[in-house]
């Protein structure tokens, strides 16, 4: 629909689609009003519907959109969505970096973390309460209690805060004490999880499973996007390596451009879980940005030798300052070249 | 403990390990009570404290485990797990079958497929009411009303049941309207759900995740046994394939045999996910028997063509009485090589 | 062509096509003499050149080979290819049995193996004398000196030999020392090595590489076909594992009915490499038998704990027998499912 | 040893090392000469021997390099190795890229080429005369006749060549044409060709398998190494995807640096094979120099759409000549950050 549409042109084209059984989403976005035919349509009503569609007032036009995702396309919006959380903003021009421990261990733990990450030009606080580990005996997170600290310190220090939910049980919970709730890659098939955060009005974090593939990543963002939440964040976070004797996982910067160019959404790099070592942060952060990320989630520890989780690949926040550095500098030159 | 134990002996080992901090587990066997120890012990500790538990009374041995997963493991208890579901049995001399549709669709095509199944010699009765599906848009499955009919469909034809469960939330009324919770592939390291499902009290059919390894695999048997339950079959449905032309996925059939050597729960194949295709399902299964395998789950739908979900991949009801005659054929042969 | 044509109306044939600027292959089977056209033809050629073969005297019929291997296709020859190595027989109705050393180290290990292996019914003997080594500084196989002793215990023993050859340069004289040529899985690409093998009048034995896709493997028996070998036997061996703390590789045990389907060439199974442990090698030959496999290649060495190269994943004679005995029951069941 | 030591002095080093039935290799560097024991040594011997060494004239430090591959080992010699091939120089402080097209078609496409891309900055010419195929009915390029046109056009445009040699047959022959060999993805377990070209007196272009591991690519360049060729240029080009549907492989781009810290060769990365599609190579070449790498490999040809082989992953010259100026932005600013 056109911008300035009235919302009951808006409502004269949804019931048309409706009458004929199908499903409608409302995607607003700058230009216009998407409204999006979820349900498979017959080939031989397609064409009739769609000339029916472009006759009514405030209609645009009429596209059809041959990927199996539909909201997440490129197709269906070729506008890139901004995701905006406080300062921190991804999919526009600037490049925002989400960073902070593992774990939350304590108030002082990530207070001191959220100080120095902020100094550093960090926009977004990360730190996990609910852990999701392959051992029942590691731990698992400080639960409501850590919610309550990432609560405290980000208002504190000043800075949103990102953290993972494990459960759809605690969607309203988490959504209350956080600016944008995180999806685990181990949960990126998690439907029933997928749709409760669909529904929350936090912005999602979505991270990629690690053998999931491009294909199954849209569709779980399409599970988000169907139930009304657009402010949908990608992020790759490594994939099954070959084996495991130098990094966890493999870095598939290629992700990155791909999906560029097929959803509208914005895509972070996490390097710190896609090469499980601190000393290949920093290039896989840069390969990330080279390639076209939109931002980038860095595990920072004060001291990641006493970290409860994720120690070995956590940056200390001296060396997470010398990589914003870096960041800065290798974001002007591929944000000159991409535009 | 020895098999003839008083309570009294029990707890007073239990309370010595307690009064150092440590967590301790129940694991009842055929000849042993065994208490598991799963907290992390200081080298330093564990040889005295070892030595202080055999003086008690009622104690047969005190043995490490060496692997990082303990309750699942055969150095913590050698004997074999038999899981029995009405008739069905897991684990002990004889193969047991699982069969049915991949989606519940209606009364009358459930009923029509465990009347086959159950004459084929099928024990056990599959269907799903809860279908994770990677798009939003494919048949999510009858949902509520599917356990009613599958509750009404076993207890017509006389056949236990098992069905999927994918969310926290829905564990009571699944285990209310089922004989055997399964868990899906996708959601093997779903943790919240493995603590959820190993508090119910009914045996649980684990998926093997398609990028999981043994490791992986054992360490969600262990999240169900850390909670007490010990009734789980493990089943491999299939991994990662190098490409898909020709299969769904590589059915790692030697998992099988590892997983017996490690682990003293059952396993199962499932021949139908691994390949994806009707005609490889024979193959399928009797490789998987021929390894060792403990049982199968075999997708059969009356009319293959007409299924909401999977349809390729089922059997007709004439075709699964062939494979259960093949079964048998195979069974007897490395049964008896086995033995 | 029919069986009983004459040389003058294939050669019609034959140049008929040629006379088109197209290339031809001829392969003999029992009933037909297949000319084959491996040069890509204009769709708008193909159907009008079809209609002036089919008028030519001698002609039984004419068939379009979709696949985009040609001569191993079963569209081209539907009959399954029997290739005979002295009694050996890969792809009738009897299962074959090749075994032996990984590295032949001496006369006396070769022959004390070649006696046990005869006398537990296997009908080829293996033994390498070019070793293909992940390491410079690893056993590199006796080389010359290898083919002598393999050609003499076969000999002596009166088994038919296989040994592996690594450069188009040996071709003649690992051809002038044994029975049957065998591509290993790390040069099933080597293009050059297949075209000189293909050029030979031995027997092949092809490889399966552990990331080589189904129709890749296909191709590269297409390679030899295309020389003019039709003695091809494909060996799946193993596939790149998800991690390598159980098993060496993956044991792909569904090629084997995949390429059953498509191929009309034997396939056999090599349990030993797949595994990388000479405790799974039964349940693998077992698999592998169920899933149709034309024979086994297994590797024996008299003392695996003294063996130069993999003797951790070679049985030992006694457990060679025993496997065989296993190996007869698991074949009489499941050859006799099959017809 | 020292650098300025004397013949003699190096020889009694030798002779004293096989004396004792180990083997030896010179590798001569900046500051030092280095000998390398590459047979297992007795862990009991190693220390008298370092000892005895030690007090020989023109010693400068023993040590042990505990990796299983030695000469490619930064433990073995610490300084990066400098690889010219005319003006290109890979692992100094400059960036260098080869560049031309899949196969050499006639002379005026590659002299086309080689104009072009000489004119935009790459310093060496890429061209394959023997092109491995999967299909035995691919193009195979102009062998022969593809090398004399690699040799003129090099000559007529002033730059250095490198191109592809599949056989042990032909390096002679591909080495008298050529200022650089190269090793190809499916034959870097080749051994038989490893040593050949390890045997020639020219640089060797080295490309990682899409299943090889990085030991495997290490232990691949010490083949090399170890038949006295010092001139080795590792490439990552791409490893096997988890899913073909947008790219051909899957960049590993970590392993450029992975490899930085392990060898002191140089390494660089193929964006067009990695990727396989012309839109991505641009981020795939940037981010592979981000994350270090001493030079790219890429794919040009006049008319993409009439390339024999590789058409859809070939730039355009124009293409080509913008990515050389976004490499040179990006090269500034890490080399600067690197230093």
């Amino acid at each position: 629909m056109k911008a300035a549409v009235a919302d009951a042109d808006v409502q004269a084209v949804v019931d048309l689609i409706r009458e004929r059984g199908l499903t409608t989403v409302l995607l607003p976005g700058g230009d216009h009003l998407a409204i999006g035919i979820t349900s498979a349509i017959d080939p031989g009503v397609r064409e009739p519907l769609a000339n029916t569609i472009r006759t009514n007032a405030g209609v645009s036009h009429v596209v059809h959109v041959s990927r199996p995702y539909k909201l997440t396309s490129r197709e269906f919006r070729n506008q890139s969505t901004v995701v905006n959380v406080g300062r921190a903003s991804f999919g526009g021009p600037k490049v925002s970096v989400i960073a902070g421990p593992c774990s939350i261990e304590s108030y002082e733990q990530l207070h001191e973390t959220a100080v120095a990450i902020k100094e550093a030009g960090a926009t977004i606080l990360r730190g996990g309460a609910f852990k999701p580990r392959t051992s029942p005996y590691s731990f698992q997170g400080l639960q409501q209690k850590g919610l309550e600290i990432l609560a405290r310190v980000g208002q504190d220090v000043g800075l949103p805060t990102v953290t993972e939910v494990v459960d759809t049980h605690d969607v309203p919970v988490v959504a209350q004490h956080t600016d944008m709730l995180q999806i685990g890659a181990r949960n990126m098939q998690n439907f029933a999880l997928l749709v409760a955060a669909g529904r929350s009005d936090r912005p999602v974090l979505l991270k990629r499973g690690p053998s999931a593939t491009i294909d199954e990543l849209l569709f779980a963002a399409e599970y988000l996007l169907n139930e009304g939440n657009r402010n949908v964040v990608l992020c790759e976070r490594g994939i099954l390596p070959l084996d495991r004797t130098y990094t966890r996982n493999t870095l598939d910067v290629m992700a990155v451009p791909v999906l560029k160019e097929i959803t509208h959404l914005p895509v972070i790099v996490d390097p710190s879980h896609a090469t499980g070592y601190a000393r290949y942060v920093r290039p896989a952060a840069l390969a990330g940005l080279a390639a076209g990320a939109d931002g980038l989630i860095v595990e920072v520890h004060p001291r990641p030798h006493e970290a409860l989780s994720d120690g070995q690949q956590s940056l200390t926040p001296q060396d997470f300052a010398a990589l914003m550095r870096a960041v800065d500098d290798v974001a002007v030159v591929i944000r000159k070249e991409a535009s």
